[in-house]
């Protein structure tokens, strides 16, 4: 939870790996995404209370991306140990809008807004988010 | 270039790799800003006339990317072989926008909004574009 | 085909790109195995003549790795277009094994050795090659 | 360390992720490398107590690999959580052999032997490996 009072946000740590980092020394951008759909992983092992894997391989849905804006503020560096705070800024029948805000040393390094959908993969039509998954993310909703 | 005669898009193919591909048998996101990049250095190497490496590895410089909005319209597929078209969509001292649309079959599937700040490696710190390059990008600049 | 007049091997081309690359300005090594599976996939699309996603999407089989081993013995770097050459040195009934070849300005930077087996997807078990698929890879069998 | 009292092994724990998986649902081989990269940090970062990015970024050392040799016995699964065990299997003046083996529930599905070689950076070649760190590595020298 994070710090500040009046809001509560899921928290995360990631760590920058070799493999993540270009010559330039700062993360390669595309690694970003990925390490975001980790954390959003670990938010449904941790926060919702659900191994993501079994709503994909049991459950048979899961939450393609369908809209994403990012800001990259200050490089993220090899060996960098970022928070990440994840909050639900938008909870509809099926999208639900995060939040992302990477931290190093207190200082923001990327700042994401992800609204995912979602869908049966069967028929990869968009599906109500079932309620108790929804609670769990009313937990984390911006006020 | 574009069929559409007033424009001018840059126009690269890319494949849908087996190691794009989630267990859901679309494009794992992250792959995406995967790809994107890619069609940026094609860019660079066929439309600039540069090759990307170069600029990296011998004249140190480099374009991190400081926004990205994308939408993901139509799922990409194991074997779709999308064609890229890129415009750029501001061009400033040092900062470039670029956009990139993703279409199989000529349906839209992924549209993205990237931009891209010229920055020389050894500070990174924003620096002019190279006035030989910024001809290039003048090409493809969108109307 | 290759220069040797004796042997025919399948020859395809790659790129080294940005994010292939690690901080020290070499090919992270994992890459080197997507791009080993790059040049599988192009095998079958090209000298095969089966297009790879077919074989997954379509009839149900696929090639896992059983067994790899890989020399590194020059760096790839950022920028490298290496030359790759792929024979055949084992076609059991559902094993194959194949011999790649990375090549820059004619010096060998990796070889690997790899087993994969046919398998049907839906069960994991292994099954015969079909026919028409051995009869391209005998083109391509060592001597 | 191991339950194996005779044997000294380096442990620690990793998650396949939704983007380590392919559209068969098995891990995509060339992820298996990178989680193998990463276990590799793990032993410098919690056994020999440096951590891995000081060493590239700092001590402008590395350890580029110049063989591997897997056998992949069983597939790992979406959400499996693999226990690695390392030993070292060799240890020379600048070349260190290391024996990686993946569990799941108490059976294997991947066994690596990597050579690593311990290299300046700036010369690429190879140097010997540091005293104190050869130290921790004698810890996990198999018998």
């Amino acid at each position: 939870m994070s710090s500040d009072s009046e809001n509560t946000s899921f928290i995360t740590h990631q760590v920058i790996r070799f493999g993540d980092v270009d010559p330039a020394g700062i993360v390669y951008f595309p690694r970003v995404y990925d390490l975001i759909h980790q954390a959003f992983e670990d938010l449904w092992n941790e926060h919702v209370g659900e191994r993501y894997y079994k709503l994909i391989a049991e459950k048979q849905f899961g939450f393609p991306l369908v809209h994403s804006e990012v800001d990259f503020k200050r490089p993220l560096l090899f060996g960098d140990r970022p928070e990440v705070s994840i909050n639900c800024t938008k909870l509809g029948r099926s999208s639900i809008g995060l939040h992302y805000v990477y931290r190093v040393d207190g200082q923001v390094c990327v700042e994401a807004r992800m609204t995912v959908v979602c869908v049966a993969l069967k028929t990869m039509k968009s599906m109500e988010l079932p309620a108790p998954y929804r609670e769990r993310f009313k937990l984390i909703l911006s006020r």
